[in-house]
């Protein structure tokens, strides 16, 4: 087995925490602003030690952080958190577009050279 | 528990395909063009079993394909599955840098109206 780097790790945790479809509604709830733990259990007929423990998932992805405001301690949406991974995935679809454009590149002089 | 949609399943499928270094080293060598099984289990000191079984998780997800080339059978890349995550993730970040521009004209107009 291949050791894992931290950043391998990283991206671990954060696409398991994608991987679930309650923890991307809250996802999308806090993209649209932060949130308390009980406005992001609302929409969904979970238990609150359910919603609890989605929340710990996300917050341990580093995908949402919470406030020390005392009282209500919001969810916040770490947006850098979600670039790392859309970063990760372009990459891979760049190489796969760039060896295309190669592709091309090469049967168009295979072409020309026909002619 | 939400009953969950189709397309929710398939996010759910990709996005746990993609939280295993394995796979993931899987997914960037196909980005560079098709490649065996052999091939694609040559870098880690894993059992063939386990490369298939991993290699299975990336075909249930719809992030690579198989061709039917009868001896060789090569994994292919699929970007359009790949299209699909950015599109969630691209989404969330989306509505947070809306928020966030709607707060900054609203900041703006304040500081205006003080002036």
């Amino acid at each position: 087995m291949r050791s894992e780097t931290e950043a391998d790790e990283r991206l671990d945790r954060a696409f398991l925490a994608l991987a679930d479809p309650v923890r991307r509604g809250m996802v999308a709830r806090l993209s649209r602003g932060p949130a308390t733990v009980n406005e992001l259990a609302e929409p969904f007929a979970i238990s609150k030690q359910a919603v609890s423990k989605h929340i710990k998932v996300l917050e341990a992805a580093g995908l949402i952080t919470r406030s020390r405001d005392a009282q209500r301690r919001p969810c916040h949406l770490e947006p850098a958190a979600l670039e790392a991974l859309t970063g990760w995935i372009d990459a891979q679809r760049l190489n796969t577009e760039d060896r295309f454009r190669r592709l091309d590149s090469v049967l168009e002089t295979l072409k020309e050279k026909d002619q």
